[in-house]
């Protein structure tokens, strides 16, 4: 049974592989053009969204099983994996707290004006009145009710917060004070002091959110997206920002990435703007591994494995 | 019954009294010096732990309850008040929301390396790699193990720390993993990620944290002072903040406040540096009316007060 890598794994992680399951010969290469040799025999891949391409499928005739360790999928050619009907798993449900981290991290920092005082500290300037808010007490409309969004939904309502959903189905889920369905989610913004954006980036996602939708949202929001850049449409979010239609950002996504240097969102006072990695972690191998080594084991017992992407609704 | 007030209440308070108490007199001034000529006839006095010296007392005849609208009680002279028989009562309770806020907003900033993604971002420099860390499975040892502290607790378990406190009696309590006695928190320390101290400031408690506590923490040890800048040795702390013993801090409070501009807190990068504004709130008034009036309900109908302060205690 032979495991290819198409990205570093830390020696830690292979170790433990390697240890727990010696029957299982683990060919550790760094990128994907490193692996193409080794693929022909390959059983298992471990990769993640954008280390497996199509010319890669063609050249592992043997896969079974791809396993992802991101919890994005949307680069992964699913047609044809469905076609040869290898199972792709992928690393859902370890993200839920460092992206909650970098949100409620960011609502406090707004809220709380922390850049405000650290201009005054730079300044050397003692300032009493209090200029901030709080979160208790506010609303907020998460977007994407799935694992991540109800562990961002546990942690907001711990703070006091108002908690909206929003979801396919519209089913009401636990640390949610409500849920509507897609389709209704517009009803939601005119109250919501924050907005926070989870959906996977699929063909029905792109720019779901749009002009129409910051115009509704008040003018002080402060919006989030740890989705992809493409779930919202950028143009009209630079529009709100700059008109003031809302009152700020935390973006850690883009359509284009790296962001360009042309982007006014690297100016912009009331965006804080982070590189893509709201969902990293210094642990965050170590959680993947709990996944990967369980699958590993349901594998070679030709058990279901965890964390199967729906190829059909890709995601 | 005349009420005399020593600090300025915002009108929609006043009215808010006025209409539930018809029977009261309310004497609004914005200062003690203003309030002087009052409080002869005062009965019951609405000030803060600043505002209410013992000249006044002297003046007050016939002041029978005394509310403040801070938690803080340091200032109010004790001995006087007790001989005097005089109902002392607080905001006690109100600050939780708040000062969790200031405590995780601070946590997670210096945790996800905030301020250095702001820096990359006034650059326009994208760099991918992750330099931050996370709450989740780090160590907080909350000093103060009463409302504020469990409020935080609370906040510190949903973000999947494992949570200490430390009280008087070492009791346990909903939230914390483990408390101990004030006489074995040094024990704890060598665990400690965070520690955010939360003690009244008492004769008992002056100084409670000094140049061994530092030595004992992790060297990126976070440290967090909510309580009053004199429960801390602040020369010990500098000192430990300048030789690197621990990782960082966030003060809102100084032994003398405002913050003299020689010191050298203003200038560490280590340090956020806030002034005395972590338990602010922009509904402050509210939450603190919610106390007041049910207090003016229980003096009126002879029943006992909320939040009485401890005259022997000091809190």
């Amino acid at each position: 049974m032979k495991l290819v890598t198409t990205i570093n794994i830390p020696e830690k992680q292979l170790n433990e592989l390697r240890e727990s399951y010696p029957e299982i010969t683990i060919c550790h290469c760094h990128s994907e053009r490193e692996a193409q040799p080794y693929l022909e025999e390959a059983d298992i891949v471990l990769s993640d969204h954008l280390n497996f391409n199509p010319e890669s499928i063609e050249k592992a005739p043997r896969l079974k099983w791809l396993q992802l360790t991101t919890a994005g999928v949307e680069n992964i050619p699913f047609a044809k994996i469905a076609e040869r009907g290898i199972t792709v798993t992928n690393a859902k449900g370890i993200h839920g707290s460092q992206m909650g981290e970098y949100a409620l991290g960011m609502m406090l920092a707004h809220t709380r004006k922390l850049l405000h005082y650290r201009g005054l500290q730079k300044k050397h300037q003692w300032e009493g009145g209090f200029i901030g808010g709080e979160l208790a007490g506010k609303t907020v409309t998460i977007v994407g009710a799935g694992a991540i969004g109800s562990a961002i939904a546990e942690m907001c309502q711990v703070f006091g917060m108002n908690v909206n959903g929003v979801s396919r189905g519209g089913a009401s889920k636990p640390h949610f004070d409500r849920i509507v369905k897609e389709e209704q989610w517009e009803t939601l913004l005119p109250e919501s002091s924050f907005v926070i954006v989870l959906l996977p980036l699929t063909p029905r996602t792109k720019h779901f959110i749009r002009q129409e939708h910051f115009t509704a949202m008040p003018r002080d929001c402060f919006f989030i997206n740890l989705a992809r850049g493409h779930v919202v449409k950028e143009a009209d979010l630079i529009t709100a920002l700059e008109s003031g239609q809302i009152g700020g950002a935390a973006l850690d996504v883009f359509e284009k990435e790296p962001l360009g240097p042309e982007s006014p969102l690297w100016e912009m006072e009331n965006v804080f703007l982070t590189p893509h990695i709201a969902g990293n972690s210094d642990h965050y191998m170590e959680k993947v591994f709990r996944i990967v080594l369980d699958n590993v084991a349901n594998f070679l017992a030709n058990k279901p494995l965890k964390n199967q992407v729906d190829l059909q609704a890709n995601y």
